[in-house]
């Protein structure tokens, strides 16, 4: 039971960063399934919950190829910013969908408050690496977790949108974000230095 | 006859900003601009050339509004990236559009020339403050302007994207801006910092 409703998210994730959120036809989703649009009305509700399913199942793929190996906070942090960039038909696939239903979100207010969680879980999981730093010693601990949090996963989106539209190469929008993310980390250390 | 050009182009991009580029008819950016469809094709050609026409009009638009004031480089780029966030609904409308037709891009290749074009000529605007800012000394010489150009642009579509979904007010979404730019730009004081 699981199994089939798994299908059938992978199958609406794949339709989404093909064709846009708007070109989803739930019919093509459950056939390319093997299953019945009943069923997906019968595990998911209506065309907008189904949705917002599939937007919280691309979030549970991110946690699954963005999982960085123990060691140095500040490693395992720029390898889970880094990770969402990758040569992998998956890793493109769910980033094209997640920018699609943001994007999306902008026009239909009934995605919002999913998109919202499920960024703020994505922050959240950032903040905890970087306090986790403070503790280490691998970020200094005037870097604030949450609007570093919020800089650095706004970072990966827009350097996600040059990659996904062929405008980087995966090495260089993975070189772009881990230079970047480095810079926002380091932040603190110039903090007296005059900004204005 | 310039003056109807924008007239259609405006309304496009007002069209694009409401509720899509897969939503939008040409028909009723025609009817909302007092002119006929086939002023639209005479001006532009077919769909795809006014969906490219509008996403040049786009950056025009963000040309005039983001126009920072004579000062100190430093001043003016950042004046020129918090400027792409303002309490103006033109501003909103504008950045909708952009994100809505670069966005097209990842299932659309013909809109992708025209997206990569002016991303660049907006990286090439802040890479030549840039270097401004290494002649009047508000920039480190060590900040390198082409790759801390792409990082700046990148983290603007990034907070465009949760600020236009209401994830930040206007005033976090510049706050948060600021902050991360001023971040990218003290980089090279860090540098010898080992980042890894």
């Amino acid at each position: 039971m699981t199994d089939r409703r798994t299908a059938l998210l992978n199958a609406a994730v794949e339709q989404i960063a093909a064709r846009g959120t708007r070109g989803l036809r739930v019919e093509d989703v459950a056939q390319s399934a093997g299953a019945s649009t009943a069923l997906i009305y019968h595990h998911f509700g209506d065309r907008s919950a189904f949705l917002r399913a599939a937007l919280e199942h691309i979030g549970d793929r991110a946690d699954a190829y963005t999982e960085p190996p123990d060691g140095e906070a500040r490693v395992m942090l720029l390898g889970l910013l880094t990770d969402e960039i990758q040569d992998n038909p998956e890793v493109r696939t769910n980033s094209a969908a997640w920018g699609e239903l943001r994007d999306t979100a902008v026009f239909d207010a009934e995605l919002r408050p999913t998109i919202a969680r499920l960024t703020r879980r994505w922050v959240d999981d950032i903040a905890e690496l970087i306090r986790f730093g403070h503790s280490d010693g691998s970020i200094d601990a005037r870097v604030d977790p949450l609007s570093t949090g919020i800089a650095l996963s706004a970072l990966v989106e827009g350097i996600s949108g040059r990659w996904l539209t062929d405008q980087m190469s995966t090495a260089e929008g993975r070189d772009t974000l881990r230079t970047g993310a480095s810079a926002l980390l380091n932040a603190a250390q110039t903090a007296q230095v005059p900004s204005q």
